[in-house]
C-alpha cells in the first residue's frame, strides 16, 4: 500500500534527523528558552520582515490555532471563517471549547473575500450577538488553493475598515509559497497579517509550527496561555532546532517544491484522463473527482481520502504528496489510474 | 555549566534515537491509529494488568492532566490536590481554564492522606459549593517522595467510600517505581487508580506520556477531547514507537534506576556535609537546604533551581538527575559542594 | 408610541402582582427551596405528565438554555439547531461560551425536520469533529410557526435512532399551545422531549422560566450548575409563586390566547391589505413584508422590529402582541396600516 | 418559626412594591435600555462621584461577580481573595467555570490587607503559574466586618504598585456604609476601586445589583458578556425602577440602618450573655459562638445558620437581620436566648 492520504505519514527529512542526533546529548534549557528557539525565531523574523514579532513554537496546528485565538479574542468575540475552514470543521470544536463562536460562510474554492467578510461582520449588529473580531484564513486552503497577493491585501483592507484581526493558518504555507501560482512572499504574509503560523509538521519536521505574532496588541500573555492550554513543550528546543535546520539554505521551500511537483504531476495525469477537480489546486493536495469504479480499483494499492459523499456515481477524493513522496510511487499510480479510468 | 535543573535537558536515550531513525521513512497512519501505538498500548495494558484499559499518548504532562480532568469531570466538579500538587501550582491554571476548581490542602511531604481527602470532601456540603469528584496525586511527588502500597490502597478506599475518582500523575512514575523505598508495582497502580499516566518526557523520550484509563465510566469521548484541546499529535506514531522501545527489556526502569542512583549519590553527599532536606526523597529529585553562601559558590558551575524563598540565611534548592546524568559530573559536584559547604 | 416590538414591554398580569403583594412580608427559604416552588413544580409535573421530572426555575430564556446545555452535554458534544434558532443567533454565543458548538442548518419556516437532523448528525463522523448530541427546537419558533404533534413525534424518533437528546425552548410555548393550528398538549411535550422549558417572561410574569428535566440521565448536578452559572435566584420563591399563580385555572393559556387573538387580528389585516409574510405564523408574533414607504409611515406612531435587510423595496418586519396588548391599539394600527398600504 | 437565616427571606420594601404596581402597565424598552435604568444609573454615578462610569443592572451577586470577572480578566489571569471570600467558597466555582483561578489567603476577620495581597501576588513569578490581576474584597465582608477608609486606600495603593484591579463585592454595601464603625462614603468606594457593585437583593429589592465600572479599561464588551452569560434581564427596567426608588431620599441607607440596628441589638444581648463572636461585626450579620445546648434550645423557634463545625461543645452560628426584621421578633429572641444561655 502506497499512501497518499496526507503529508505526515513519514518522520523528518534527513537534515533534521541528523541535527537531532547531533544535539541529542547537549543540555538545553526547557520550555523554549534555549538558543535554538532564539535562533529560529530570529531567522523567521528576518524572513517575514517582522523584526519586532514574537515567535512561539508549538507541536501542531490545532494547538497553534486554539492558543492563538484564545490569546487574541475577548470572551464575546468570534472568528470569521470559510465553511471549509479547518477550525470550523476538523478541530473538534476547539475554538468553541475555548469559548468562541466561529461564524462561517460558504466560500468558493475555500477562500474568503472582502465581500464575504463584510457580509458576516455586518450581520452582527448588537450585544445580543457575538462580535466578530478575527478573520481566519488558510494558505494553502483546505482544498489546496492559494491566495494571491492582491487578494490578501484586499482582506487586510477590509479588516482594517471593520476593526478585525487577520490570522493566517499556515499548516501548508510552504506549499503555498512554493507553488507556481503564488505571488506572495513570507514578507508579504508578515506585513499583511496580524499573526500567522508557519507549518513544520506537514513539511519535513517530526512536529512543529511557528506562530508569529506581529501585532503588538496581541502579544501579551501568549506564553502563559501556551502553558495553560498544554501547548508548551518541555523540550522546546526540539522545535527550535528543527525550524533552524529547515530554514537554512532554503530547505523549507525545497521540500515543499518537491511535494508540489509530485502532486501536480499526478494532477496532470488525472486531468489528462478527463477528471474534473473540486477546486483548482496548484499545491501538494489535489482533489480529483473519480467514477466510483475507479475509486474501487485504486483502493487496494493506494491510500487516499474520500472527500464528502458520492454523487451521481462520482466521488471526490484527496491525494496528498509530501517532501517524502517518491517519484516512482507517483508514476506507479499514474500508470494504474490510466487503467482504472479507462 | 553542568545542569541539574531538571530531567528534560537532553534529547532521547540512544535506543529511541535509533528506533526513530529506523522507522523514519516508513509510512504510518496519523493521529495514533498506527501499529506502534497499538503495540505500546498493549504492552502498557499487560504491565499494568489492565487488559481492558484505554491508552492515549500525549506530548506532555500538562496536556495529559488537563485533557484527562476535562474528560473525567462534569462542569460543577472539582479535583482535590496537595497544595504542592503540580496542577495546583505550575500548570498556569490549566484545570481552572477547563472550568474546574482545584481544592488544595497542605500535605506533609507532598502526599495526600485519607484524612486530608476526607477533610476537603466533607467540607463541600451543598450546591453552593463545587463538588469534589477526583483525587489528584503524583508519584513520585513534586518533592520527590513516593507513595507506599498501603498508602495508595488507603487512598483507594477513601475514594470508594466518598465516590471519588483516583488519578495519578506519573510524570516521574519510573523514578518512583525504581527507587529503593518503593513497594508498588505498575500492576498495583493499574488496579488502585481509575486512571494514571506513565511519563516518558522525563525518562528518556523526546516527549511523550501515556494516559491509562482503566475505569470504563471514564473512557467515553477521550479522543474527541484530545483532539479538541490540541493534544492529538499528527505523527502520533512517534509517541507509540518511543514507548514501545522504552518498555522493551526493562529499559524504562533501567533509565530511571540510573537517574535515582545519581541523585541519591548526591543526596548522600549533601547529608554527609550536614545538610537538611525539604523532604526525604528516594527518587531522582532531591531538595537540600543550603547556606546562601554555598548557593552562591555553586551557582557559577552548576545549574539547579531555587525552591521557595530564603529563610534565616538558608535556601532550599532542587537538584535533578536523569537517565543522561554522567557520574563524573555528579562526582565533580560532590567535590565542589564539600568545599562550598566547608 | 404604541409598541409591538416584543411581548415583554409591560410588567406582570394583575393576578401575579396581587399574589406578590400578598406574599411580600412572609418569610420564605432562599434559592428555590420554598413551598411555592414546590407547588409550582408539582403543578407543572402534573400538567406535563412527568411525575418524576425535575423542575428548575430561572429568570430568563438565555440562562435556561445555557444552563441546560451546560448540564446536558459533555465537552466534545454539540447541539443541532435551525439557522434561525435563538441559541444560534441571539444569545451572544452563550452556548459556545459554555464550550459547545451549535451546528446549524437552514430550516424552512424555522422548523427542524428529521431529514435536517439526520443530515447534520451524519456529517459528523469521527473524533476530529464535534459530536452532535442534542437537538434544539423552539415552539413557537423564532418566526412564529409551531410544531404539529406528528412533526414532534418524528423528531423524537430520529433522536432515538441517532442517540440524540431532544430539547425544546418554550419561551413562547404558551402561545404555541394556545394557537388555532396547534394539536400538541403539554403532556405531549413532556413525553416527547428529554427536557424543555415553559416560558413565563413573555406570558405575563415579571420574569421566569421553568425548566423541566424529564430524562433521568440529565438530572444530575443541575442545581450545582445553576448556582455556578449565576442562575439561582436568592428569592427563588418569586418565580415559584408566579408560576403557581399563572398555572391556576388556566390563566397561563388564557393570557396566551389573548396575545394570539390580537396578533392574528393584525395578521388578517395585513393579509387583507395584500401583504405577504416571512412565515405562516398562527401565534403572537407575525412577520409581514411591507413596502419601505409603509414602514416609514407607520414608524412614528408604532414600535416594531425590522427583520433582516430590505430587498427590492420591501422590508420584513415583526409585530408582537402579548397578554397586555389592548384591542384598541390593534384597531388603531389596523386603521393606520390601511392608509399606509394604500 | 422566625427566620434570621438571611436578609432575603421577604420580598421588597413597600415603596418598591408601590413603584412596580404603578409602572406595571407602561411599556418600557427591553434589556435595560429604558428610562428607569438610565435614571438609576445617573443617580448611582452622582452618589459614587463617577460621572463617566458604566452602570449595569444584574439580578444577583453571583452573576455580578462572574460576569464582571469574565469581562475584566484575560484567560491566564487570576483573582486574589480572602479564603472566606464569597467567590472562593459559596458561588459553586463560578469563577473557575469562567476559566480563572481564585488565589486565596487566610485573612483575619475576612479582610485582605496589603501584605496579604503582596504575598499572593509575588508568589506568582512566571508563565508556569497564573497571573494574579484583580483583588476581590467584600464590604461588609462574609463575616460582617467592614473596611475602614485607610484600609481601602492602602489596598488601592498596593494594587497600583502591583498592577492589580481592585473590585468590591457590595452585596451588603448598604449595611457596611450605614454601620457605626464605617468612615467610608460611596464616593470613596467610587474613587478607590476599579469596579464595584451595589447590592439590592439583600437590602429591600425583589432582586437586583448594580455593577459600577469606573476604570475605562474595563468597560468594553460588558453588555455583550452580560447577555452571553445569561445576565441580561428581558424586563431590565424592573431593576432600574427598583434602584431608582431605593436611592431616592436616602431610603437605601435607611433600610440598611434598620437592619444594622436590629442585628446590633441582638449582638449586644449575646455579648451580655457572655458569648464570644467569630469576628467583631458592626453590620447586619452577627456570628456568636454558642454552647451546643443553646443551639438546640433555640432551633425549634428560630431559624439561623450553623457556621462551620462544632468545637469543644461550642458552635458558631449566624444571625442575619434585614430591612424587614421586626423589633418584636428580635426582642422575643433576646428573651429566649437569655433562658437558653442561662
Amino acid at each position: 500500500m502506497i499512501c497518499f492520504n496526507n503529508d505526515y505519514s513519514e518522520g523528518a527529512c534527513p537534515e533534521i534527523l541528523a541535527a537531532l542526533a547531533d544535539e541529542n546529548l547537549r543540555q538545553n534549557p526547557g520550555y523554549g528558552m534555549d538558543g535554538h528557539c532564539a535562533a529560529a525565531a530570529a531567522r523567521i523574523r528576518a524572513l517575514a520582515g517582522c523584526p519586532g514579532a514574537d515567535v512561539h513554537f508549538l507541536v501542531g496546528g490545532t494547538p497553534a490555532n486554539l492558543i492563538s485565538l484564545t490569546a487574541f479574542l475577548r470572551p464575546h468575540q468570534a472568528a470569521i471563517a470559510a465553511e471549509s475552514g479547518h477550525i470550523a470543521v476538523h478541530e473538534a470544536g476547539s475554538i468553541e471549547a475555548a469559548g468562541h463562536k466561529v461564524c462561517t460562510v460558504p466560500a468558493p474554492d475555500g477562500k474568503l473575500t472582502p465581500d464575504l467578510v463584510r457580509q458576516v461582520a455586518l450581520a452582527h449588529t448588537d450585544e445580543h450577538m457575538v462580535q466578530p473580531r478575527l478573520v481566519f484564513i488558510s494558505d494553502s486552503t483546505e482544498v489546496g488553493t492559494v491566495y494571491k497577493k492582491a487578494e490578501l491585501a484586499a482582506l487586510r483592507q477590509v479588516c482594517d475598515e471593520l476593526g478585525l484581526y487577520l490570522y493566517l493558518d499556515g499548516a501548508r504555507l510552504a506549499s503555498a509559497l512554493a507553488c507556481a501560482e503564488n505571488d506572495l512572499t513570507l514578507e508579504d504574509i508578515g506585513s499583511l497579517t496580524d499573526a500567522f503560523y508557519l507549518g513544520g509538521t506537514k513539511n519535513g519536521m517530526l512536529m512543529g509550527e511557528a506562530v508569529v505574532v506581529n501585532n503588538p496588541a496581541l502579544k501579551d500573555g501568549y506564553r502563559h496561555i501556551m502553558k495553560q492550554r498544554g501547548g508548551m513543550l518541555a523540550k522546546g528546543w526540539l522545535l527550535g532546532l528543527q525550524f533552524e535546520t529547515l530554514l537554512r539554505d532554503g530547505l523549507y521551500f525545497k521540500l515543499a517544491g518537491h511535494a508540489n511537483a509530485m502532486a501536480q504531476k499526478l494532477a496532470a495525469a488525472f486531468a489528462a484522463a478527463g477528471c474534473g477537480f473540486v477546486a483548482p489546486s496548484p499545491t501538494n493536495q489535489i482533489f480529483p473527482i473519480l467514477p466510483l469504479a475507479a475509486v474501487e480499483k485504486l483502493s487496494p494499492r493506494y491510500g487516499f481520502e474520500l472527500w464528502g459523499t458520492p454523487e451521481d456515481g462520482m466521488q471526490a477524493v484527496r491525494f496528498v504528496c509530501s517532501w517524502a513522496t517518491r517519484e516512482e510511487d507517483v508514476e506507479a499510480l499514474i500508470a494504474d489510474l490510466k487503467t482504472a479510468l479507462a
